[in-house]
């Protein structure tokens, strides 16, 4: 078959690999593709999969020529002028299981081994993500489903092994604002001297997950070689879990899950644990928040969750610990990248205005990851990580932290469009929808845009006048502040009630 | 905000709206648009949306200008240079919807209404769409959830009202290769002077619909007002639903369907009944196929498929018989576009060499349909249909519909590489897999390639040699041809048993 000239073409296409053939170009009209049909180029051993685009104008491709979006193009990872060959590419045969998932059917491990290598070399399209996906949402995964999942994410990338007894992590399943304790966790338990290499990933749903956070203080995206010394000097890291490699089917599919707003158990067991796997983790701490308006709104639910993590966590060799905590409402005083940045920073500088719920938290956690520590006796661990955070060593290891990881010149000031949203009438704050406050945060323009979110002024139990601010929302472009406000005003997750109608702490029970 | 002046950009993204802007736009900057995010374009009254790709090369775009692909541009409606707003798009709030029913929930009418018109208005990216179909496909659309979705695609386009007591139609639920009843049932109904204006989609995951194998003869992409006029004078039509406008979100779904190969009940009896009822229909005649290989494999499954469809009908006042027929093995002897034409031009010429089991099945359900009117006596109409057909009167009615719809210069030939699969061993063709004739001819290229497909010389209960030819497959282009041989070697679809192994036809249960 006749071979055409690669071109690159100045076009990002995000995550997308796009083709440009021009409709006069002989490979194009023998061999029958259409607009949008996916092709492969392969040239030596070099091998991509595209969507074509057909261009009907020389300038941008002749039809001697393949052009490449600037994906497609250092993907390939040849030279401008390289010639290549075009044909079909096989069809994604894991479809079939997709196909028998949606029929009703349980997948085995060789399924899932087969689905994760497809979307890892490209083959699937949005489209087929998206279906994979919801397939597994729906009726959900069965547990053994779930290991299998697991353990085919975990395989389908780079693992890392640290040579040590204990790995220290810590997750929580999210859906908390605020909710910013691993930027605490990682410097007391690292200044302890315990080995906690914390990757994490950024927000599907939330308006911030902590590698968004954390990118507003230091470079986030770590190369696994410069990881690993990170780590093995400071014991600690705050990175994301994308471009390290490691189960890296995940980070694929979020740029599906994240615009669909979906987000499953079993997906998220698996996509938790298998990256706690590939890094090499040994001992785990689950964080599970259950309130109201948390994901997890009964204690029933918030058990079996448990089990299946357990099961899973079990089989998989990481030892695993469960604490179900008071996710009633948002941890701290900021939603959104730099407002929760000020909070952490807040608590790590032992302030007073520092928000005392985020410190709690972070202590109770960490006291918890420390008794994993055969050294450290059963039940004191809450004071040991008291006593290195009010003595300053943990701003000073994550000061260290943040050099070795790259610190940003500087950090970026809250967004300049401001709005408050005031109380309609006196009373008690008696409730505040989580999943609301998101919601605004995520409209005014979070995660991406790094100064926009929430600021909270009263919590649970407060007292609040008509016409006092709740919370002023944050926002840097024009569009989302109106969207955002917009959100606010028709509904501001606040119930103004009595003291009574406050529900249960959940970690009282 | 500043305004863009529009450029026509020369690609093809096919069903796709895309639109290029420089990443040194002032707008760009401002309203913080990313790769790949959906965009509004407005200007007077003309609103599109359109997936954003960024360009980095003045010479395709240059910052004060918005390049549109060729379907942006022609969607879009106005010339180029003019001054445009771009803009974030609100998100489409009938996700929501698609949310709830990941999660389990039961949607109402008023939930389905959105989700169309937003469909429509393509406000949903393909991704959303695979979530919505495989959602619905996966734990399957109740029947009150069948009815409303059927009446929201209903009354998402255009309706046609015919003023007539009797306007019949006839569905056939799919999954049989090469059953082209249609195509000598509208004749022969046309011919008797009954009006049925039948309109068809194209194949999803069969090898060819009667759209696509009527386009070897005819126009079949006709403008409402015309299609009016040939039923008016012709008292018949066999035209493709798509450009239509009738039940127009069914023809969006279905660039969605066909590469993921879903095909579930609920979507599809409200796809058939939405058609129908915004058609004008006033009686339709169900053919459901019953067989081993068929899509509905049980009598039990016919039966329950016939309640639902009776269900919907009665409910949206379609006068709906059900016929379940033999779905054993293929009708005819061709599979894919033109070779299927050669077999319904035998049978309307009366030809000797004339497949005799699709002239049998096009009289009987032609015979049910032509009794829908009062004048003919019960139990008389296959004799009336076989009359129509005997005396050249069908083929006479299907010349004139053909010259009426536009009739093609020429009829292709069919695909000029070819090869013959043979029996392994001698015996009696005991089984034909209808899911696999289906596969190899869809690799063959059919249907976008008229010409590929499959040409069968064996049916079942006939005696075969070793060596023996069982099929020919054609196909138009290599890569095409290699896949289809290399299936067919693998599995050829074909058991050589004895007699007995027959399984029996449903039509003398």
């Amino acid at each position: 078959m006749e071979k055409l000239i690669i071109k690159r073409i100045a076009i990002d296409t995000y995550r997308e690999n796009v083709a440009y053939m021009n409709s006069g170009c002989a490979v194009y009209r023998a061999a029958g593709f259409q607009a949008l049909s996916k092709i492969k180029i392969t040239a030596d051993h070099h091998m991509i999969l595209a969507v074509l685009n057909v261009v009907h104008d020389e300038c941008i491709v002749s039809p001697g020529e393949l052009g490449l979006s600037e994906q497609a193009f250092s993907q390939l990872g040849l030279p401008e002028g390289t010639a290549v060959l075009v044909d079909h590419p096989e069809p994604p045969i894991s479809m079939d299981a997709v196909r028998r998932k949606i029929s009703g059917g349980v997948l085995g491990y060789d399924d899932f081994v087969s689905i994760t290598r497809d979307i890892i070399e490209n083959r699937y399209s949005k489209m087929e993500m998206a279906a994979f996906l919801v397939a597994c949402a729906e009726t959900g995964l069965e547990r053994k489903e779930t290991l299998y999942y697991t353990r085919a994410m975990a395989d389908s990338g780079q693992k890392l092994d640290w040579h040590e007894p204990i790995v220290a992590d810590k997750h929580c399943i999210g859906g908390i604002p605020g909710n910013r304790t691993s930027m605490l966790i990682v410097p007391i338990v690292a200044a302890h001297g315990m080995l906690i290499p914390k990757t994490s990933s950024r927000a599907i749903t939330s308006p911030a997950g902590t590698a968004d956070t954390m990118e507003v203080l230091a470079e986030v995206n770590l190369e696994p070689k410069r990881l690993y010394e990170i780590v093995r000097k400071e014991r600690g890291c705050l990175a994301w879990g994308g471009t390290s490699r490691l189960a890296p089917v995940d980070d694929i599919l979020i740029t599906v899950e994240r615009p669909l707003g979906i987000d499953a158990t079993g997906q998220m067991v698996a996509s938790i644990l298998s990256k706690k796997l590939a890094a090499g983790s040994t001992h785990l701490l689950l964080d599970i928040p259950l309130g109201p308006t948390a994901k997890v709104r009964h204690m029933q639910q918030a058990l079996s969750l448990r089990k299946i993590f357990e099961y899973v966590g079990d089989r998989i060799g990481i030892h695993l610990e469960v604490m179900i905590t008071d996710g009633r409402q948002p941890i701290g005083s900021g939603v959104g990248p730099v407002l929760e940045v000020r909070d952490v920073m807040q608590v790590l500088e032992n302030r007073p205005e520092a928000p005392k719920d985020l410190r709690h938290k972070a202590l109770n956690l960490a006291g918890r990851i420390l008794e994993f520590d055969p050294d450290v006796r059963g039940g004191t661990g809450y004071v040991v990580a008291r006593d290195i955070l009010d003595s300053g060593r943990a701003l000073a290891k994550m000061q260290s932290i943040i050099e070795a990881q790259g610190k940003k010149a500087s950090v970026p000031e809250p967004g300049k469009l401001t709005f408050d949203i005031r109380a309609d009438s006196g009373g008690v704050v008696s409730c505040i929808d989580n999943y609301q406050i998101n919601r605004i945060a995520r409209l005014a323009g979070a995660p991406l845009d790094k100064g926009a979110g929430v600021d909270l002024f009263k919590k649970l139990g407060d007292k609040v006048e008509k016409g006092e601010s709740l919370y002023r929302i944050h926002a840097e472009f024009e569009s989302d502040f109106k969207f955002s406000v917009r959100l606010a005003e028709r509904n501001n997750a606040y119930t103004i009630g009595s003291r009574e109608d406050i529900p249960r702490n959940p970690e009282e029970f």
